[in-house]
C-alpha cells in the first residue's frame, strides 16, 4: 500500500469511528429518553437527538464522504483494503446512495409528513377513524413508489423496499416462503382450534408481584448467557434491546402484574437479541458493521431463545423448580407439563403483538400481501379495511370488529416502515432453519437444553453468527450454515411436531 | 436592525445552540457513565464523550466563531443585541480566549499530564507515597503558572484561576473573608472541643436499610421542592447533581447502611444545586447562560438547603416524626432535640469531605493559602506536607498520621483544579448572607420552615437568583439581594448563635 493510500485509508477510518461514534451517542440518548427520563425533560432531549442525527446524516452523505468512497472503489485500491474495510466502504456507498439519490426537497416533504402521519394515526385509531388516516398512508405509499423510482430496484420494486432491513431478500424468496407457511399452517391452526385438548391457561394470569418477576427474569437471562457485566435491564413501555457497543448491550421489558408470559418470554425474547450483539466481533466495533446483518437474523435469534429453547419442554423440565420456588402458590398444583402446555397456547387472534408462534406468521403474511400489492400499485389504501377483514376470516378465521384491531393495529405504515413486515416472519423461518442444522452439529442438544448448559449453544451460534456482524449478507449466513436459503419446511415441520403432542392431534 | 445583522444574530443563536446541544449531550453520556453503564461499557463510552467534546472544542474555538463575535462585538452591532444575547457574546468571548490563548501544543501536553497525574493520585495516595506524586503535581503548577502568563491577569496571579470558578472573585475579596473565618472560627473551634456538653451521635450509625432511607429521601427532597417530573433520584460512587435543561436535573446519593447521616444530609444537599437548575428561566435555554451563575453561588443553595434548613431545629420539629415513622427502632427513645443535637455534632477532623459547617471553612481556607503561594511561586510543592500539617494543628488542633490523610487527599490538585477550593467557602459565606436578607424579607421566615411550607423561600430564591443563570456574575447578584460584597461575619455570627446553644458555650 503506498503511503497516500495509506493516509488515506486512516482518514476515511477516522471519519466512519466518528460517524458510527455520532450513532452510539444518540443511542444512549434515545435509551435514557424510554427508560429513565423525566416527564419533562422530553422535548429538550429530542432537540439534542435532533441535532446529533443531522450532524450523522451530514458526515454520511458529505462531499467528503463521496470523495472517500469514489477512491477507495478504485478497482486498483479496493483490491488491496482487507475484508473488514472493504466491507466498510460497501456499507457506507449503500448508506450514501440511499440518501443522495432522493431530492433533498423531496425527502425533507416526506420526515414532516411520516411525523405527522404518526401523530395522525394515533389520534385516529382509538376512534377507529380509518378515512383521517387514509390521506395520509396514501401520500406515504406513492412517496415509497417514487422513492423506487431514485433508487431502482431489480425484479419487483417491493425488493427495493424489503432490501433496506433485509438486505438481498426478493420477493422471489418471499412468496414460496409464504406459500408455504399458508399451506401448511392454516390447516394447523385449524385443527388446533377444533382440539378437544386445550391449555388452562388460568394459573399464567393470578397475581405475581413485579419485583418477584424481575427477580426471576433477571435469574434466567442470565442462566441463557445475557452478560450483566456488558448489559442492563430495565423497564420500558415497549420492551426494546439496544446497543451501544458489545460491551454495553441493554434490555428492557414490562411487567404485568395479573400476567406471568408478558415479561418472561418479553426478557427472553430480548435476550436472545442481546446475545447477539454481546457477541459480535471487537474488530469491528467502530465500523458499520458492528452491528446484527438484518432484522430478520436478529429476531431469528430472538425467536430462537424465546420459542424453540424457551418455550420448550426440556428448558422447563431444568427451570420450573426455580419458578415453583419463586412464585409457590401461584402455581401450587401445577406440574411441568401443565405449564408447559400453558404457555404454548394457541389462539387466533385479532392483535398480532399477542400472537402464539403458530398464528403469527399468518399475521406478518396479510400484511406482506397488501404491503406488495400497494406498492406495485395493485390495490388502492381505500381497499385496505375490507381486503384486511377477508385475510383475517380466510387465515386466522377471525374478523375484528373495529379498523382499530384491523389494519390500523400497527405503528409501522404510519411511520413508513414498508417492507419491515417480512423480517418477522423471517426470523421464525431462519430460526428453525439454524435450529435443525444446530441440532445436528451438536449431538448432545437436548441434554444441553435440559440441563440448563448453554455455553455450547452459544459458542456455535456465535462463530456462525454473532461474530460476523454484517461482514456476511443473511443470505450467504443461511447459505454458510445450512447449505441452503431460506426454507419455510423446517419450521412448518417444528410447529406440527411441536403441537400437534400438545394438542394431541 | 439590518437584514445582515438578522441573517447574522440568527446564524450566530444557531451555531451557539448546537454548541450547547453538545455539551446537554455529553452530561447525559456521563450521567449514564456514572449511574448506570455496566462494567464493561466505559471504555467505548469514553470514546464517545471523547469525540463529542472534541467537537464542541471545536466549534467553541473555530475560525467562524471568532468572526462572529468580532461582528458580534462591534460596538454599533453589539448596542443593539438584546441582553440574553449580548451576555451570550460575552460568554463566548470568554471561552473563546481561554482556549484559543493557549498554544494548541502545550495545552495537549496539560490534558496529557492531567490525565496522568490523576492515575499516579489513585495509585500515590494509598501508598502514602508524596515523592511520587510531588514531580506530577510540580509540572501541573508550572503549567497553571504558564497558562495565567497568557491569559493575563488583574492584581494578583491567581485572580486568573479563580476566575474560572468565581467569575469576578478577587484574591482582594478572599484575604479579608478568609481572616476573618480564621479568627472567628478557630477560637469557636476550640470551645466546642473544650465544651463538656457533647452530643451523643451513637444511634446515628445503628442499621439504617438503604431502600428505607431512600423512601425518606425521597420523601423529603421533594417537600423541599425538588421535582420529580422533571428530575431522578439515582445510586452512584460520588454524590452530584447533573443538568441536561432546567426540565431534566438529576442527583445522586450513596446509602451508607450504618449511618443515616450521608445520604440524607446529601441528598439535601444536592437537591440545593438542582433546585436552582430546575428554576433557570427557560429563556435562557440553548445558550452558555443556562446554567448556575458560578461554583460559589451554586454551592450557597446547596449549603442553604443543608445546613441552614435541613440542619435547623425548627425544620426537624416538622419533619422528625416522619423520620421516627420511618425508622421506629433506630430513633426510639431519642427526642428531637436529641437528634438536632446529633446532625450537627462538630469534631476538628482529618477529612474535609466528612468535615461539619463549623470546621469545614478551616480545611478550605488551609488549601486556599498554599494554593496561592504555589502559584505566586512562594511556597515549593516540596514543602506542602510540613505546611499542610502545620496548619491543619494550628487551624484545627488535630495532625494527619499521613500525607494520604494529609495534602494528598484531594483529587483536585491531581486534576489541576487550583482556584476551585475557595468556591466551597463562598458557598457557606454567600448561604449564610443571603439567609439574613431572606430573613428580613420574609418576615414569617421561621414559622414557614417550622410548618414545612417552602414555597415561598423558594420563590424569593427564584426571583433573586435562579432564574438569572448566568445574567448576573456572583458579585453583581450577591450587591443587588444583599447590598454588599463577600462579608464572612454573617457566617460568623450564624454559627456562633448556633453552636454556642448546641454546645451551651
Amino acid at each position: 500500500m503506498s503511503t497516500t493510500q495509506e493516509t488515506l485509508v486512516k482518514s476515511f477510518r477516522e471519519y466512519v469511528n466518528k460517524l458510527v461514534t455520532y450513532s452510539q451517542a444518540i443511542a444512549v440518548l434515545s435509551w435514557d429518553l424510554r427508560t429513565k427520563a423525566p416527564r419533562k425533560g422530553t422535548e429538550a432531549r429530542s432537540n439534542v437527538i435532533g441535532m446529533l442525527s443531522g450532524e450523522h446524516f451530514k458526515l454520511a452523505t458529505s462531499p467528503q464522504m463521496e470523495e472517500y468512497l469514489l477512491a477507495l472503489e478504485e478497482p486498483a485500491v479496493f483490491s488491496t483494503l482487507d475484508p473488514i474495510l472493504a466491507k466498510t466502504v460497501q456499507e457506507c456507498r449503500k448508506e450514501f446512495d440511499r440518501s443522495k439519490k432522493l431530492p433533498a426537497d423531496r425527502y425533507q416533504e416526506y420526515v414532516v409528513l411520516t411525523a405527522t402521519s404518526g401523530s395522525v394515526w394515533e389520534e385516529a385509531r382509538p376512534k377507529n377513524d380509518f378515512a383521517a388516516f387514509r390521506p395520509y398512508l396514501e401520500k406515504i405509499v406513492a412517496f415509497q413508489q417514487e422513492f423506487i423510482g431514485y433508487w431502482g430496484y431489480n425484479g419487483h420494486k417491493y425488493n427495493a423496499l424489503l432490501d433496506m432491513y433485509e438486505p438481498g431478500m426478493t420477493v422471489g424468496q418471499l412468496d414460496p416462503m409464504f406459500a408455504t407457511l399458508r399451506a401448511k399452517t392454516v390447516d394447523l391452526v385449524a385443527a388446533i382450534a377444533a382440539s378437544p385438548n386445550q391449555p388452562d391457561t388460568s394459573f399464567l394470569t393470578k397475581h405475581y408481584e413485579p419485583s418477584e418477576q424481575e427477580k426471576f427474569n433477571r435469574f434466567i437471562v442470565e442462566q441463557i448467557g445475557y452478560d450483566f457485566a456488558a448489559g442492563r435491564l430495565d423497564v420500558s413501555a415497549h420492551p426494546f434491546c439496544t446497543t451501544f457497543a458489545p460491551t454495553d448491550v441493554r434490555i428492557t421489558t414490562r411487567f404485568i402484574p395479573n400476567d406471568l408470559r408478558t415479561a418472561l418470554f418479553g426478557s427472553i425474547h430480548e435476550t436472545g437479541h442481546a446475545i447477539y450483539e454481546q457477541n459480535i466481533s471487537m474488530d469491528l466495533f467502530g465500523t458499520p458493521l458492528c452491528d446484527g446483518t438484518s432484522m430478520g437474523i436478529h429476531e431469528s435469534q430472538s425467536r430462537y431463545w424465546e420459542n424453540m429453547v424457551g418455550r420448550s419442554l426440556p428448558f422447563w423440565n431444568h427451570f420450573y423448580g426455580d419458578l415453583t420456588k419463586q412464585f409457590p402458590t401461584q402455581l401450587e398444583g401445577v406440574n411441568v407439563e401443565r405449564f408447559y402446555r400453558a404457555v404454548n397456547q394457541v389462539t387466533p387472534s385479532l392483535i398480532r403483538i399477542e400472537a402464539d408462534e403458530v398464528t403469527y406468521n399468518l399475521h406478518i403474511m396479510i400484511r406482506y400481501e397488501l404491503e406488495k400489492g400497494l406498492i406495485e400499485g395493485s390495490l388502492a389504501v381505500e381497499d385496505l379495511p375490507h381486503l384486511w377483514n377477508e385475510k383475517m376470516q380466510e387465515y386466522l378465521g377471525v374478523t375484528p370488529d373495529s379498523d382499530a384491531n384491523g389494519c390500523m393495529q400497527d405503528v409501522h405504515w404510519s411511520e413508513g416502515l414498508f417492507g419491515y413486515f417480512p423480517t418477522y416472519s423471517l426470523g421464525n423461518v431462519y430460526a428453525a432453519q439454524i435450529t435443525n442444522t444446530l441440532k445436528k452439529e451438536i449431538s448432545n442438544y437436548d441434554e444441553l437444553i435440559a440441563s440448563g448448559q448453554f455455553a455450547p449453544i452459544r459458542s456455535w451460534l456465535k462463530e456462525k453468527i454473532h461474530r460476523h456482524g454484517k461482514m456476511k449478507s443473511p443470505n450467504e449466513l443461511l447459505q454458510d450454515i445450512t447449505g441452503e436459503l431460506t426454507n419455510a419446511n423446517y419450521l412448518v415441520d417444528y410447529l406440527e411436531s411441536k403441537y400437534k403432542t400438545i394438542y394431541q392431534l
